[in-house]
């Protein structure tokens, strides 16, 4: 045996392959953190032999599934191949093998996750799916792990990025039509955007959801679902003249005679913390008896993002099999902490001024000396005096306050400059 | 020994106590995630015998804190009690004990953590402090264990409650003074709110999370730091009218010559994911190489939130020390699905109707029939016929749709009726 952990991929797609370069390009940060070197050992493909678009290294890719399974040296293989068959059948033969599995499959996991698991469980090895639903956004980890004492009430979420970022352009006066193939320019729609526009998608993903959740059993067919197909322009316009948003949202309830899970394009009102999640972008809200609600947000779908989930899933089957993984502090590095003058930020600058000619032309000089570069300017008189407010594009901090002392020494200020940072657009 | 998972708490106030609710509670819960139950065996408080707002059962509460260091049964302790000394002993002495912490303590961790850690790698057992930064909301996992495949980039945050209430107020055009008085009324600040206000609980948050991003050690000294008692009201509105909101944001960057973490009241773009976090929330936004950036938002303080913290990291402590603990599917329960039909939802309906009188009377006694009560009525005439929108209260879909159903038969309706959910202000 040699001292690295060797781990399989079912698929050497865009997932497949990024999973590969992201563990080759960070050998040492997770060797660090996981205690030894982590490396894709094999690869299954369909044709070991054609030309790629993600070049492998020579003897990674295999087009005989023995070669992963019967390979004693891998303990965990990350499936990023996608379907149903055969990958069923080979998950429940790498399990029979003694192979933990970490899946991005939710369409596998919603329809057969019952015999999956229980087939896990019983010859000892782990089935971890994060990368399953809303590919980088960790809602499988926080709902399984973070809210253990937590009764969990319910899960609210926009968890396909195809719908939403249709019902954004169309909340901004696009067609469905338009929108739709906005989408399929930008790579946000599929060619057959069925699964994704008709709702199925998200049902998938809020039947996983649902089933961690209420730690009961929740497969697809207990899922009604709607898609976006019939929503119009003048919906859109009339939602938001009523104070809401139309979002595609998949929700998950505990209710008094059991669970719902459901997907259906909704009003959501402007204030609510899913209203403001524009674009191809997933959010899910969870709400529990302790925590009352987290709101986990960002890009549900993505190679990179996906290939990071399996990748955290592959460390936390490591990281709970008794090797003490995620045990570390895990400082290892010693980077040195850059002076506070060093550090660039864009600042916003209000001064009370001389309403004079020539002020203006003297702050900006003064500004310009230190190659503070300004990006607005509002300057409002009241009565003898003026309000001057400055916005500045980033420079560093200790060329600003040169500035800011230069400007005061000019003697047209009176009080004190105020200076906040802002954040650039 | 017992077959329970014995644990020490050190303090039983507000989050000790609700700690030691909480796993009583569930005890069923999590006994099944966990592998076997886990109950509080001994906590220690100053002065055992006094009454006190949380009752605690007979036994459990000790002033001497050798009943929780020498207790061979217990194997994690979770320190409630806050304050530097004796804390950072009590805590030393526990890892020589072998027995593992967890820890709500931000001062605690963000002035000693270099020695904490050092002392419990040592002595072979862990230290997580989840509940040390944003309550509830999993920012330290999610970085630790979720993002190991990427390069972090930076780490952007509102991460001080009582500070973003007081903005949020002045956002809405109170003044400072009034604002903190306000937040002093509700709880949301301490009658002492230096700490707060000054951005030094916020530079003790983002010095530990600066930490694990970067894998390097960043105290509190290395955090310039800036409050916001002379942020005014002028400034607030200035900021809306170049399309910002004035938040107080903690961040830690990976700059080229390394890395730099501070605390400041900063212009953050209207459209940006932090600035629509209001009130007493939190939200802390990751970005990293493969993730591009993701969100997590929540309230950031809070007794049953942070003792939700403490015993998600009590549990991942039990599971990532061979126990197996997380490996189980988690699926004990066998909840009913609630019939569709029986699932409550409010509804939008937008119908195109003969302009007439007595067509909204009909249509309103339909829905009252079905017990369907209206929310609001938005009717419009256009040349002969009228666009009439209804929004609902919620009711039981079928009761809902039997009263479309009838709305139809009435022969007013030109076309289908659209339908969307609403989800309730």
């Amino acid at each position: 045996m040699s001292d690295r952990t060797a781990i399989g991929l079912l698929g050497y797609g865009t997932v497949g392959s990024a999973v590969d370069r992201m563990l080759r390009a960070r050998t040492e940060e997770i060797a660090r953190v996981a205690g030894g070197p982590v490396e894709v050992r094999r690869a299954l493909v369909r044709d070991a032999g054609r030309d790629r678009p993600q070049a492998a290294p020579d003897g990674l890719l295999t087009g005989d599934f023995a070669d992963v399974r019967d390979d004693p040296e891998i303990r965990v293989v990350a499936e990023v191949m996608g379907g149903v068959d055969p990958t069923r059948r080979y998950l429940l033969d790498l399990f029979a093998a003694g192979k933990s599995v970490v899946s991005a499959n939710k369409q596998l996991l919603a329809r057969h996750g019952e015999e999956l698991f229980a087939a896990a469980e019983r010859h000892g090895v782990q089935l971890r799916f994060e990368a399953s639903v809303c590919a980088a956004i960790p809602v499988v980890k926080v709902l399984r792990e973070s809210m253990i004492a937590n009764d969990v009430a319910g899960v609210l979420g926009i968890v396909n990025g195809t719908t939403n970022f249709i019902l954004s352009a169309m909340a901004a006066g696009q067609d469905y039509a338009s929108a739709l193939q906005r989408a399929q320019e930008l790579g946000y729609a599929e060619a057959d955007p069925t699964e994704d526009v008709n709702g199925a998608d998200a049902a998938a993903k809020i039947a996983i959801l649902a089933s961690i959740a209420f730690h009961t059993r929740v497969t697809l067919e207990d899922v009604p679902f709607e898609g976006i197909e019939r929503v119009e322009a003048t919906d859109a316009a009339l939602a938001r003249e009523l104070g809401y948003r139309i979002k595609l949202i998949a929700s998950a309830e505990r209710l008094e005679g059991g669970v719902a899970a459901r997907v259906h394009p909704t009003l959501v009102p402007e204030d609510h913390p899913l209203a403001t999640i524009e674009g191809s972008f997933n959010a899910v809200m969870l709400r529990g008896s302790a925590i009352r609600e987290i709101t986990l947000a960002g890009p549900g779908a993505g190679g990179d993002e996906t290939a990071s989930a399996v990748i955290g899933d592959v460390m936390t089957v490591l990281g709970t099999s008794g090797t003490g993984f995620f045990t570390h502090d895990g400082y290892f590095r010693k980077v040195p902490v850059v002076p506070e003058a060093d550090v660039p930020s864009a600042f916003y600058l209000r001064l009370d001024v001389l309403d004079a000619p020539g002020v203006l032309a003297q702050i900006s000089r003064v500004l310009a000396d230190q190659q503070v570069s300004i990006e607005s300017v509002i300057q409002r008189a009241e009565g003898g005096r003026a309000q001057l407010v400055v916005t500045t594009h980033p420079a560093p901090e200790g060329r600003f306050f040169s500035a800011v002392h230069g400007i005061v020494s000019l003697g047209v200020v009176a009080g004190d400059p105020h200076v906040l940072r802002v954040l650039p657009r």
